[in-house]
């Protein structure tokens, strides 16, 4: 048993609690890993608020992290101790009918346990004063130290700054990613992005990358669009500035709608305007934003009929083992520049200030530095 | 301007009442086409129901059928009198936009004036007594003559029995294209078909053409599952013998789900038992059926997020001009079994008949001989 740093989340909607957690060495397949850095990301705001429903108290929380290998458990054979890792939220087994489908990253190996807070073999590794802390997505990065099942894991270059490629462990991959994977946007197409926060910003790059003719990005919130355009967005627009609906908006700027399409944010109403300001005949619109519990999304099924699709993307398409890696040697080359991500730094002390500023949409990323 | 027998929709939710109505000659462009057999759709009946928000009245209903050109306008030159045609309601003008995009087959070069009843000159060549009588989805085939702009007919071998291949001018296209060039099924993949009607019955052929390893015909009329099982289908369910949502049932069944599911009906709680009852990480589902004006569909956007996708299909992605004869010749060699769907003859006098046989659930298809 080590002892931890970590910010705990003890109930719903109460401020992070530092404190000294009690972490049991890895079993068989598992890994224990010191967390670097840890970005802060909406998801983990969306579960302390409460309205996640597979939330469960106490926690802890991230996803966001990079770390380097401390011990590995028995039979761990892919990792060794001095490896740098990213944990994945999104495992992959390599094994299980998912990931061997050649259709999606949704490795299921894991996927019962994690979202129970637990361990594969249904118990946590965590305990504060001999009470048992759940995981949170399989990763609980706001503590040192975390133990992890292998296959959820990516090894990465020794390299990379782990302080900065954290952030390829959720919002940037996943922005990307469903631009690339998902959508797999073509050269020359056109591109609406809703929301820039981190995800929809690295849609932007996804889109950049893809060499998109046009790059509309759309938020209410105006101060983020020297940053879009920074990035490569060509278009910019403020629903707030329009009286009509956006997605009308955009069929007009557009002569017709957009290629493809996506949802940054996790609002039922902007996935239907998404949705509807995609082009007759093709237009494709990507759902990444996580709506609130029991929300839906709606639309007249004619817009489909006449063409249009509608899907969603989960940690942008990625099988983390395999294809993380090469985003973060794309990010060492400078084609991912998570520095322009990266508007806070702070110590794991001051970990309440990253959600406040997140939520008065002052940063995009906020990196904690253990 | 000559005479032409016709079954007239003077008002909604009237009987068609048979009329000999004047056809002025085809204008440039334009073809002049005797029909020699139509089918009766559910979407004939959609509109005299009143419910079409494009219906408009006085009309010729009809949209299924097969001919011969009588006549050509000036500059036509891709068909000549003596050829026989299927009326397309779906154009393919071969310059547009949509066309020239390689992405669909919703050619838009007639769409507007189509949806208002008119011919692309924004009149009509129909007129009884002197008062002018609509278009309907451009091709009117419940009248023995009638006139369509050249882009909207697809030329095929005389040796096609028009009473038969008149099938392919909709519902049996829409059914098998929707499966092989919507959804693109692939060998073994497993399918989910809502709706027994002449669309679904079609999207059994096509599953089997698909070589799909299972094939789950779903209906509350089990009448129709002895022609879904010679078609192909290998398993069949009745919603009215199970008390749990339908979309359950067949994740039960399928051990998690489907991999393709077609709605063919036009019922807006269906459709989403359909993309609900797709295997996560990659089902697909495709909207074949329409829905009454104003009618939504919902789900929780995690369907989507977790990798289901939801589309549409119109005239299942078949581009007519082109890809209809290779249709009528896979008809004629048997590979599509038209005789299968034509379960009643009638002549043009009985065609309230038909409709009322496909009201009661007791026809597929009713073809009506001038």
């Amino acid at each position: 048993m080590i002892k931890s740093r970590a910010a705990v989340a003890f109930a719903a909607n109460q401020p992070l609690q530092i404190v000294e957690v009690d972490v049991e060495p890895p079993k068989a397949g598992e890994v224990l890993v010191r967390i670097v850095a840890t970005g802060v990301c909406h998801t983990d705001a969306y579960t302390l608020s409460g309205e996640d429903s597979e939330g469960v108290f106490p926690c802890i929380l991230g996803h966001e992290g990079g770390g380097i290998v401390e011990a590995v458990g028995e039979g761990v054979t892919s990792l060794a101790v001095g490896d740098h890792v990213i944990p994945l939220y999104t495992a992959e087994c390599r094994t299980c009918k998912f990931c061997t489908s050649g259709k999606t990253n949704l490795c299921q190996a894991v996927r019962a346990t994690q979202g129970k807070g637990l361990m594969p073999d249904g118990t946590s590794r965590f305990s504060y004063q001999g009470q048992p802390i759940y995981h949170y997505m399989g990763c609980s990065t706001f503590s040192e130290y975390t133990v992890l099942p292998e296959i959820s894991l990516a090894k990465i270059p020794k390299e990379a700054p782990l302080d900065k490629v954290c952030l390829l462990g959720c919002g940037v991959t996943t922005g990307i990613g469903a631009v690339l994977n998902t959508a797999k946007v073509e050269e020359g197409a056109t591109v609406a992005i809703f929301g820039l926060g981190g995800i929809g910003l690295a849609a932007v790059i996804g889109a950049k990358m893809a060499k998109a003719s046009r790059i509309i990005a759309i938020d209410i919130n105006p101060s983020k669009f020297d940053i879009a355009k920074q990035l490569g967005a060509t278009d910019f627009v403020n629903p707030k500035e329009h009286s009509k609906p956006i997605q009308e908006v955009i069929v007009e700027m557009t002569d017709g709608g957009v290629d493809y399409s996506f949802e940054c944010i996790g609002n039922v109403q902007l996935m239907r305007a998404a949705l509807e300001c995609c082009h007759k005949g093709w237009g494709e619109s990507v759902i990444i934003g996580v709506a609130g519990a029991g929300q839906e999304i709606s639309t007249r099924p004619f817009q489909l009929v006449t063409g249009r699709v509608w899907r969603g993307s989960a940690f942008g398409g990625v099988k983390g083992r395999t294809e993380l890696p090469n985003y973060v040697e794309k990010a060492q080359k400078g084609e991912i520049p998570l520095d322009t991500f990266i508007t806070h730094n702070m110590p794991l002390e001051q970990i309440n200030e990253a959600f406040d500023l997140m939520h008065e949409g002052k940063s995009i990323r906020t990196v904690i530095h253990f």
